[in-house]
């Protein structure tokens, strides 16, 4: 990745200064069919870590043995004093709505019970850099109030980065983000008939 | 990411257990315009870290800000003692390459010296996760064998996995990899006159 370096293309009339601009809080969509959503993102929760920044991951996933490394990975950083205190939210533990969205009622009201917390983390600020992993599901699933959503990640107050990753985000979610990077897939072990292994894939 | 499960669509006449080609190591490539190249790369790192391999970090980039948050983490992971060890090899620290390939035979010759090092731990097997961060530019401007590059990544012995990050990831590097995926721009702040910031970029 190379960092974007010296003019922008254009310099916005939007009243802040280039400082203002610069710390501007980020609302930030990892998208698309391939790998590196999620991982990007907790690349990056290593630097926010490395800030000093309390960082929050609520993570929206099923299977126990997915993101076992992340999270061992982020409490050791999150306990070793140096950086940023983490938290890890697994909501509704258990959940399962991704691979069989069956018993959809549950995992609807878990859906909305996480994102009530992160609702309240925003409006009191608990974290500088969030990550919400795999949140883009209950939203096409309808689980979340758009509106309510839209409204609560575009109004947070102070200066919270915020990283939502999964495929097909919502356009309106695309539209509102800051930073939107689409992860394509070219070649996957799949397609060569592998399956996942440890230490890559979890 | 949802993690692949089930049957993959193909089984494969290569002579390999279903187990075998679980484990068979990887040779990853995070290419494309977007972010998240090397993120996700580091995020891999934490899996590899928490399975207790070793991994080894080969940085081909400039500035002295890049990545610190990413090495800070891995070196308080690697001592922690709780997974597996870390070494984070800065390649002529001061490179300036990428932003200004102007003396071109010193960065060659470091380029070179670089990729040296790699060839022999490769060789002795040092590491089990390699990220060769950046490695396609190099690649890209000549400065390396292509040949050789790609006989001692596919010839790796062991159970080695590679990731390559990097833009402009070169046809041959696309066609030996296992893992490609191509990070897509579809919105950058510098787009809307911000330059990039601390937590966010490094």
């Amino acid at each position: 990745m190379i960092v974007p370096q010296g003019k922008p293309a254009v310099v916005p009339d939007d009243g802040l200064t280039t400082r203002q601009r610069r710390t501007r809080p980020l609302l930030i969509v990892h998208t698309g069919p391939g790998k590196g959503k999620s991982t990007a993102a907790f690349g990056m929760a290593l630097r926010a870590w490395n800030q000093g920044w309390p960082v929050g991951v609520f993570q929206f996933v099923k299977s126990a043995k997915w993101r076992i490394g992340e999270e061992r990975a982020l409490r050791v950083l999150g306990d070793s004093g140096e950086g940023g205190p983490v938290t890890w939210h697994k909501m509704g533990e258990g959940w399962s709505w991704i691979q069989r969205p069956g018993a959809e009622e549950d995992h609807a009201a878990d859906a909305r019970e996480g994102w009530a917390q992160i609702k309240r983390d925003l409006a009191a600020q608990t974290y500088r850099f969030y990550v919400l992993d795999e949140f883009t599901y209950p939203l096409k699933w309808g689980w979340l109030d758009a509106d309510d959503v839209l409204a609560a990640l575009t109004g947070r107050p102070g200066s919270q980065h915020v990283v939502i990753t999964g495929r097909d985000a919502p356009e309106w979610l695309v539209e509102a983000a800051d930073l939107v990077t689409e992860m394509g897939k070219v070649r996957h072990p799949m397609d060569a008939g592998q399956k996942g292994q440890k230490g890559i894939e979890w």
